[in-house]
């Protein structure tokens, strides 16, 4: 800390400092002129700056001050381009700065546990790995502009229903290995300026003043330093979250807790120092953000608007092709039949406080009439209602035009409302009256391709079998209608790949037997067995696999290689482009741990790399693994655990396309072992050392001669008592000989007569 | 109490009563001569009596004194038959007291949580209610003739793996609706006179020790005034133990714990009055089971034998039977070929503390030559050795044979010790060298019936679809051999039906992601959707469901007819037999709450009955159900809630081939509501009462006269805001307004002036 923070720190008074913990009202800290803090805004925006008019407004019905509205989460989730989302990041600072916005409140990071999720458009990935790297390129983006991030929602916020008052019941290692792994991966490589805790409980305390989250792992395992902010009202009991290191409280003033916190310094409730440390941190956050280099003013709308149609271009997922159907080519088309109302007025973002007021959109008819410029016939049916009633007549309109076209393209999705902060859905289907649309239209024209405007993972059983070709263009920001018209035609060669699966059917979710319960509860049953992890494991087939995503051209794998030096072990193979025009492949590696104590997935994504490759070019893919990635989270001893044995590497074009594998024995030195201890199996005995396995066999032999029941230790008996405590044995087959001694003293006697060796981790019982 | 009992209590010393508590070596209670009071004798056995000759013996792996052997757990299961039940207890009741006997360890009741479980052959059903009415006829056939059961093992111990230190990890629902729910209906019904404990921890609690489990719930709400003991050395703090109730230690003397009791009670620290409550209920038990009239001496061995084959005949499971292959007509056969070690070796119990050392044994190859009585070639292959390692001489054989026969017969199963107390098995399929055997002998032999000899369900991926039948003999017991032959030519109708799923393959278990995860716990996270509830919700098909099971002839279903007469809802339907032989018909009925609050299964079974039809009779099948019946547990209110409304009642023959259905309005009077609370929802504000709505908009309409962004009320902010708390929504639009004042206070005071109406539990925050 600087002298000069110090200095400032020293020289406010309690009741400043009381009032610096709290925001001045909707969207800025305190101010306190007499010693020259200035306030900084905030506003939010996950994919884009949603700043009202006023600090005094809310705004979330209201349209407010225009800025760029990149692709939503899901959008920039499905790039796996980290280098893209660095340069949104960028953007977004200029943005920021230039609307005076010292904070963004984003990225939000949290993983998508149910397709259901009302949030899950503004989230990247199912996938932990995916979510840490993106948010953290994103971040260090951001904040090379001198904006700060606000990283959210920490943590366990995987759902919208009763989110403000819901408990979160998750097990450790999931924790630390699905939900807490993007948040940490996002602090080690981007520290973000601020840090923002969500609403919910997680365990039975409110994150806002949870001890264990808060202080034993955001601030002492990961040395998180920034400010950490209360989500909007997030705040329980202020004392609670103070304590534990909860900076700021949003919105202010919160007087009540101003008067709150003076009383319980002047008390002794509340040590002075822990009120210093977040007012410090406050102050080096104004500090960071006010002394970078002067603010830009203004930004080129129309520069950022390129961007924004680059970033959608990347993001759509191409689902199927069949017949290469796609691209479109322009040169052979006589006539093209566009349906659906969502060519005319797009669908590109979801709702709540995510949702931004563009500055440009993009239609997709108008992109796509650009395109053609006049070279086919040009024919648009709105196929349905905004609010999604059955109307036949439009369907008739509908295949009528696509009767008289060459092809068909129709744009469909969620009505507009459906994917919001504030409420979870209750479907993954389409509105029944778009089903019917495309069952209509593609029964009488067999070159029908489907268009999906959606922020989260759909069901397609009904219709997708009659359709040759699906593209997700997902909620894809304000160029959306450009980057679908480009991609349709083959003037942009889809390169995102699903960083969600679909399923099947929405009851193949892992999270589906508890998913919004309603109990004031959210129990993550599936564990760490999230998205893919639990398709693999559970045999279950989806709709498109988790990584999937198809391209114009092809791509080879080959040449895998594996070399380990010192705890870096380094993966690569060649990629080469093998079709006929330029493209992207997403190249991902995933591991798998052969055996292993604990149950551990088929496959966990630990790197991935996107290649740009030239018709016959060739590029290296490089992956590098560190002991954590081969890692599980021991919640008995508390530790990241890497077993030495067989791992399986896989490097693929998806989750369920894997092209190359290679086994490599990885030695991370010996399992530390837990010590002998009360309740040690005799199968534990015998294997613990050779000394303990001699010190129970004689002490075997001693019993057996005072017994009329003899322990005979063979397979068979084995197979039996190995699952015994050695103190059950005693009791079960020693009373004859036990007297008045306990099997206790016995057991501990026997500890104690084991030859030493240093255990590495206490025993557990 | 009798004064005679409270006499002889009080006539004793401390260090008797210490003594008492404890048994005196493996199997009987300690006497007192001086006292008068004799020692009692328990034995192993859930389908058999297990007596070792001596009493210092455990015996498990020594032939024992020779009992009848009926069919194991799973097979009684599958026959759906109480009455059957009821008469086997008295069978079990006489050969206990013939082998002077006084406690039988038995019947098993826990719930099949995974089909790898090792003693799952020993229990009756993955549904509570089929294993609680099937145990408590055991239970009261048995102790009718004078002779404790001891139902086991109480609670949540659902698999051997590191059964003496797992946790049994299990949310309050789940432990009150799957876990417990037989245990309490044999207390109910049956009262047995002891039970006993288990090994394994429940939520971090030994069970010998565990105060909700064994106080609260077993002694305090179902009134249970019998024995309770440990498992043989389930004992961890004695002290503990004793005062929650555990009676009686086994085995003993653990003279070790009875000085701690001595000193406990000197220190005060144990309340004399608690131990004497556990010598009390020794004594009455003591009482109950020596005062009864005289003990018989021998029973008829033929007749129980008679009573196994009937037993065995009646668990026999029909799983498949195309182009009504079976029953064979020994007219119309030339030749049968019978294939498999286990039909001259028969397989007839599994392993542990419930081999039971038979008095005579009934072989099916011997049994079906019996019914050929030489009217067609008979021919005999082994098919595969003992220890099942793969030998294409003797595959080879068994398809020469298979070729040179009109039909085929295939004894197949689990090789002996696979399933056992003691461990857990890795996988459900048939060892490989049978597998084999059956793909071999049915590619040359398409008339194929597999007769399967195992005790928990199994995969059939590999081979089913090439044999046109297979039927279910389970691990059926002394009389299993007279029963497959009989019930191959149609001697006997099988009428049993699964009592557990048959899995398409391990993963689709709903247990299949915890399942033995070795990490000392067991995480019960599939929750109430065990068995068919988990395979109904998650829409996935299984091999064979549950309930399954075909007959040689039809029965038809109509007439179904819903009463409701106060508390009491009567279910009656006809169900006529239109085939051509007599059989039984096990009719089932299955519920399903159409709105709840909680996630609820699609179906629960509520009832069954067993129905005896000649061909063309017609009889009434009837079920009563009580508000119980239409209850989920609810662990907020914990309390059972059965709530108004719809419910639709289904009637079947199995729970996928439901053949009568009704909807019926069920009225139980409105449900217990929370009151309103700090943290109550907008949305709750809005329903809770017509007052409470008032106050909340009169409330929004004075907090808007003094703020600038002014909240609407209406369907859209209704959406996002619904799920709000209120003081949240203070919190968030009324900072303006608040000054010092706690939104705290303003919402107590809000509370304070909705019009009070009575709820009937209080507000849950």
């Amino acid at each position: 800390m600087s002298n000069a923070i110090a200095n400032l720190l020293s020289s406010l008074t309690l009741e400043e400092k009381a009032s610096l913990v709290a925001g001045a009202d909707m969207w800025k800290t305190q101010e306190i002129t007499r010693a020259g803090i200035p306030a900084i805004h905030m506003f939010d925006g996950t994919n884009g700056i949603r700043k009202p008019e006023s600090t005094q407004e809310m705004g979330l019905f209201a349209d407010n001050i225009p800025a760029t509205c990149f692709p939503t989460g899901v959008a920039l989730g499905s790039t796996w381009n980290v280098d893209l989302l660095h340069e949104i990041g960028i953007a977004l600072g200029h943005e920021s700065r230039s609307l005076d916005t010292q904070i963004l409140l984003g990225p939000g990071v949290n993983m998508k546990r149910s397709p259901l999720g009302g949030r899950n458009f503004e989230y990247y990935s199912e996938d932990p790995i995916l979510t840490g790297e993106l948010g953290a390129a994103m971040v260090n983006g951001l904040q090379s502009t001198g904006v700060g991030a606000s990283v959210k929602h920490f943590a366990g916020n995987n759902q919208e229903t009763e989110k403000m008052i819901s408990n979160s019941v998750v097990d450790e290692r999931t924790l630390r290995e699905i939900y807490l792994r993007a948040f940490e991966i996002i602090v080690k490589k981007a520290n973000p300026w601020t840090m923002m805790c969500s609403y919910n409980q997680l365990n039975g305390t409110y994150t806002s003043e949870h001890e264990h989250l808060l202080k034993d792992i955001l601030r002492d395992e990961w040395n998180y330093d920034g400010v950490l902010m209360s989500d909007w009202t997030a705040v329980y009991d202020r004392l609670k979250g103070i304590g534990v290191g909860l900076d700021l409280e949003m919105p202010g003033p919160a007087q009540y807790n101003a008067v709150r916190l003076v009383e319980a310094v002047r008390s002794g409730e509340l040590d002075i120092e822990v009120l210093n440390e977040s007012v410090r941190r406050i102050l080096i956050l104004i500090d960071r953000t006010t002394s970078a280099s002067p603010a830009d003013h203004g930004w080129n709308v129309e520069e950022h608007h390129a961007l924004a149609r680059r970033a959608a271009a990347e993001s759509i997922v191409l689902l199927k092709n069949e017949k290469k159907i796609l691209p479109l080519r322009v040169e052979h088309l006589k006539s093209l039949a566009i349906i659906g109302r969502k060519a005319k007025n797009p669908r590109y973002q979801g709702g709540g406080s995510a949702r931004v007021t563009p500055t440009m959109l993009d239609v997709p008819l108008d992109e796509i009439a650009k395109v053609i410029d006049g070279r086919a016939e040009l024919k648009f049916a709105e196929g349905y209602h905004d609010d999604n009633r059955v109307d036949d007549a439009l369907i008739q309109e509908s295949v009528r035009i696509a009767q008289e076209s060459d092809q068909a393209v129709i744009f469909v999705g969620q009505p507009e409302g459906t994917e919001s902060e504030g409420y979870d859905s209750d479907h993954i289907h389409l509105p029944p009256a778009q089903t019917k649309l495309i069952q209509a239209v593609s029964a009488v024209q067999p070159r029908c391709i489907v268009v999906l405007c959606n922020g989260t993972a759909l069901t397609m059983q009904e219709w997708i079998g009659q359709v040759p070709a699906v593209i997700e263009l997902w909620l894809a920001g304000q160029g959306s209608g450009s980057a679908i018209a480009k991609a349709l035609f083959g003037l942009a060669n889809p390169s995102g790949k699903l960083s969600e699966t679909f399923p099947v059917k929405l009851s193949d979710n892992p999270s589906y037997l508890t998913f919004g319960d309603g109990n004031h509860q959210a129990v993550y049953s599936e564990g760490i067995f999230t998205g893919y992890r639990y398709y693999d494991k559970k045999e279950i087939e989806p709709l498109f696999p988790f990584g999937h995503g198809l391209s114009y051209t092809t791509f080879e794998y080959k040449g895998m290689d594996v070399r380990t030096d010192g705890d870096v072990t380094t993966v690569q193979c060649e990629v080469q482009n093998t079709g006929e025009v330029y493209g992207k492949e997403v190249v991902q590696l995933y591991i798998h741990d052969e055996v292993s104590k604990l149950i551990r997935p088929l496959k966990e994504l630990k790197g991935f790399t996107k290649l740009s490759l030239q018709p016959g070019e060739t590029k290296t893919a490089t992956f590098t693994l560190e002991t954590r990635d081969f890692s599980y989270f021991d919640p008995k001893r508390k530790a990241w655990i890497a077993e030495t044995g067989f791992f399986t590497i896989m490097v693929g074009s998806s989750s369920r396309d894997i092209r190359l594998s290679t086994r490599v024995n990885m030695d991370f030195g010996p399992l530390p072992e837990a010590g002998l201890g009360k309740y040690s199996l005799v199968g534990e005995w015998m294997s613990f050392s050779p000394s303990s396995k001699r010190v129970l066999l004689q002490f075997i032999d001693g019993m057996n001669a005072q017994i009329t029941d003899k322990i005979h230790i063979d397979d068979k008996s084995m197979a039996f008592l190995g699952d015994f405590p050695l103190i059950k044995l005693i009791q079960l087959y020693g009373q004859e000989m036990l007297g008045e001694q306990s099997p206790d003293t016995i057991v501990q006697e026997l500890i104690a007569s084991v030859d030493k060796i240093q255990p590495r981790i206490p025993a557990e019982i």
